[in-house]
């Protein structure tokens, strides 16, 4: 992974991802003690930044295998990504689900073009079915995070909280990112360290599924004590990645840690104040930002606001305990 | 009114309002029937399109006119918008307000810097304490709409459209526009008869309070048989301006009126699909290119999403109802 791969990305998105606003309001500012500014990556195409990752490894393969088509693994953000980025290249795109994901997130992935197989997660194994697929067909798989075209199509959000930083003249901030795997911590570290090495970047996460904290923290990959249970689902992942880790490690300042209730009251005031609507895993760096002050050292914070897929009824239990 | 005084306008907030993105996504398209895009000024300081009119206003005045102060009679997005622009550039600001007004919004203007004044409805005469005010101190009066400089900033979102709309290659469409007084629309329209000449600006309201589609279709100004009972309280005023409709005569096609329902249900979609917060008012022009594609030409509709100053139980009651 270097900074080249990710200058790359940006070329390859240019006209495709959406440059994504950095928001602000005086409100927010009050509450955080500082200047705070927030990257609003739910407004990405798809209500992601996982658009970015999928058009990159999409548009980074040769036509021919492009051709032949991609498959990923996710009920999540990372399907709907890859499989707009590969409608939009005419690309075929198969996603394993597992049967018991959420309606809405399959019929969602098969009206961005994909085609949506299902697994029964007590009986099947998904990595057998991905495999025996991908030698049919020769389709190639997009892993979520571990991928170096992935990280760099993720670190073009870092090129432009750069380019953003440097308009409002900020320049002693840390960057607080939502984290699962790595890949968008990574990829936007990589980035500031070529664009703006003042810029601090800092891991967030859910408590209790503070991996990449800790790995931080020890120097090595640790790994959470269980994957289900968190309102923020879509950032759980069992441990960092082998690729993202030992960028995190060389790059990250460290996590922040924030509860559950935290990111629905962050929900909550992006709504009031951002006019932005933000998934709870989408919420952690801009919970950590508003209610974790004194682990923050920077003049400014910026929270990356990594997505918006949330359904009605966890927004609403948002914004009626928080409004 | 003329397109010199728009430039100048954006140039006075050039890096003070925020370009807001144009937003877009394939499950609107299906609904529209035709490729839709979302100008979103809910994502504008203050939460509405109102602070480009207020920035334009504050800015134009002499220094020491400006530091006498202004003044503006409104307990929606114009004080906020007024008030926040007066604050940015150090000048005091006077909102007159019904005592009545919801207490979040007092709240909310006050901390923007303004001082309220409140008045009782039944019993005050809110112009007569506006003229003390300003002959006491030296105010400014800002209008809401008809108003040369306020138009003036308000085109400035029809400068971006035009931009916005070439970069995506936009040469057919309708801009549809939540229109009240029609500040925003003729700005529009000045900007877009100058530098986007293909595109057609459009007013939408809701039925009941056309007041400008019926003043469109007859040529001469029309009023609002009422002026309350709409959930899209923020666009009702009792007549277009003395100002604004000789503009919107000249340049607007013909008005599209949508139901409180339509506007509901467009607020739960751009929730879904774009991630943002509208509120009633702001969804009335994206309502129209949702579900009134019957009455649009082009191969392409825009639609201006103009605010999301909506409190949290509205909210809920469009999720709860079409989500």
């Amino acid at each position: 992974m270097n900074i080249d791969m990710i200058h790359a990305a940006a070329q390859r998105l240019a006209g495709h991802a959406r440059r994504t606003p950095l928001l602000s309001s005086p409100f927010l500012d009050d509450i955080a003690g500082r200047k705070l500014w927030v990257k609003a990556e739910c407004l990405q195409h798809t209500g992601s930044f996982k658009f970015r990752g999928g058009w990159s490894a999409v548009s980074a393969l040769d036509p021919d295998t492009r051709k032949r088509g991609v498959i990923a693994f996710s009920s999540g953000n990372h399907a709907q990504g890859v499989a707009y980025a590969a409608a939009l290249h005419g690309a075929p795109a198969v996603i394993i689900m597992p049967s018991d994901a959420p309606k809405l997130k399959i019929d969602n992935t098969r009206a961005l073009g994909a085609e949506v197989v299902l697994y029964d997660r007590a009986t099947e194994d998904r990595d057998a079915i991905g495999d025996r697929l991908s030698a049919e067909r020769g389709l190639t798989l997009i892993k979520p995070f571990d991928e170096p075209q992935v990280i760099a199509g993720q670190g073009t959000c870092g090129l432009e909280i750069a380019e953003q930083a440097a308009e409002q003249g900020i320049e002693n901030a840390d960057v607080l990112i939502c984290t699962g795997g790595g890949g968008l911590t990574s990829g936007i570290a990589l980035a500031l360290e070529a664009h703006a090495p003042t810029l601090r970047t800092r891991p967030a996460e859910p408590q209790g599924f503070d991996d990449v904290k800790r790995s931080l923290a020890t120097g090595t990959i640790q790994r959470n004590a269980r994957l289900s249970g968190s309102i923020c689902d879509a950032i759980i992942t069992p441990q960092p990645g082998n690729l993202t880790f030992p960028v995190m490690h060389r790059l990250c300042g460290p996590g922040i840690a924030v509860s559950e209730d935290d990111c629905l009251h962050a929900m909550a005031l992006a709504f009031l104040r951002l006019k932005i609507v933000v998934e709870p895993g989408g919420a952690v760096a801009l919970a950590a930002a508003l209610f974790h002050g004194d682990e923050i050292e920077g003049d400014h914070v910026i929270a990356v606001a990594t997505g918006g897929n949330v359904d009605s009824d966890m927004f609403q239990t948002a914004l009626t305990r928080f409004l």
